[in-house]
């Protein structure tokens, strides 16, 4: 499994993904989900993927040949909206030369994808790409996108997270979802990557690797759990409950 | 679907349930989902029930029909394990019935069940009822079961609720889980079933129906969106994040 989160904002982008890849519970591994595809002052592109690993790396190498090739790639298409739709493509060039032979084993074609960056020229956009190739995008009403196990962690999302929220708390709201999350799930892993983009930076403010022990993360970890306690402490006693009685 | 939970602690027992069903989002209807089984000062029995409503009603009428009956009945039985056999019996009954017709419909025979209760000589006890009619048994280490939609209130029962909580803060914490789960779960619904059991009372001490507008639950939702707020203000800035720079 995996858990992956693409937040949209008028300030900017947060992206964060965990690293865990798992065939049963008995083979674990750690993949780096989240790709970059930048050229500073002109293009800024990040890709988080779920699904089955062949089906992704095999989406993100292809996308990797064609920036070496003549033709269509990210670096050369015009806008977002043509960036996910070359994403798009290739999933389907995929799908062409793999989906037969994974159907003959019983197995999926699984994939799905958060993909978002600004072009120069365009405002900050997000996208959610399907096994399809097709898309939607994040607007200020739905401004996130999840990929994988993405229930733990969405009512902490939809509580604190808006699209005018403060790219600072976006990414913290971020790492509380994905702290949920992974106590939640085994399927779920550290370390975790984030990525934060200040609206026509065009460039990347920040990438980093989280690991288990990076003070940051523990001391969040542990003030949440410390603050939620003492939010539900302060709430009204059940003795006002004024329901009808039933028996 | 549906949104039950069953919490054991030292001092007894919490049940929570909705009462939504639905078949697709244009059919949905209420059905109660908790049913109470009580011989005051003898035994106290709660079942919650989610799955194919056809199949969860068969099972309670089966045992109501027992009560008047001959032969082994949910009054009758001498104790919790033998009260959850009798439960898996009639599951298994009901199956014997109806599941070689379901599936010639393509449809599952599913059921899942939490009961619990005490009866007089023994302590509280909570189990979760599957659809073969085997179950599993709540200990202090894991000492609540959810059934239908359970991930997106998981989080805040890990969090908060322990075997030695008390009855009033493990209600307070089931209701905060079902108010998550009610926001991000359309075929989750009001009004709730709350039953409250404190230890060795042999008879229920509340069992209250909570619509929609009752002022507790209002008062609930809104002061947890509002601590949940605060507690995110005053979490540690991310400008202290020490994790290692990628690019």
């Amino acid at each position: 499994m995996t858990y992956c989160i693409g937040m949209l904002m008028d300030a900017g982008l947060v992206f964060l993904s965990d690293t865990r890849t798992n065939a049963g519970v008995d083979q674990i591994n750690t993949f780096r989900k989240m790709n970059i595809f930048e050229r500073r002052g002109d293009r800024v592109m990040v890709l988080l993927s779920a699904g089955n690993l062949a089906v992704t790396q095999s989406v993100v190498t292809l996308l990797e040949e064609r920036l070496a090739q003549e033709g269509e790639n990210l670096m050369r298409v015009p806008n977002l909206f043509e960036a996910a739709c070359h994403v798009g493509d290739c999933v389907r060039h995929v799908y062409q030369r793999d989906a037969d032979s994974l159907r003959a084993f019983g197995i999926d074609f699984n994939i799905s994808l958060i993909f978002g960056g600004q072009i120069a020229g365009e405002s900050p956009r997000l996208f959610n790409i399907y096994a399809a190739g097709n898309f939607v995008e994040a607007t200020p009403d739905t401004p996130y996108f999840q990929i994988g196990e993405s229930k733990y962690g969405k009512p902490i999302i939809d509580r604190i997270f808006r699209f005018h929220s403060s790219l600072e708390d976006a990414a913290k709201c971020a790492l509380i979802s994905m702290d949920s999350t992974l106590k939640s799930n085994l399927s779920v892993g550290m370390p975790l990557d984030l990525a934060c983009y200040p609206r026509d930076r065009l460039a990347l403010e920040r990438v980093l690797r989280i690991d288990l022990d990076d003070p940051y993360f523990l001391s969040l970890r542990a003030a949440w759990g410390e603050r939620i306690q003492e939010a539900f402490s302060a709430l009204p006693s059940l003795a006002c409950l004024s329901a009808s009685e039933l028996t």
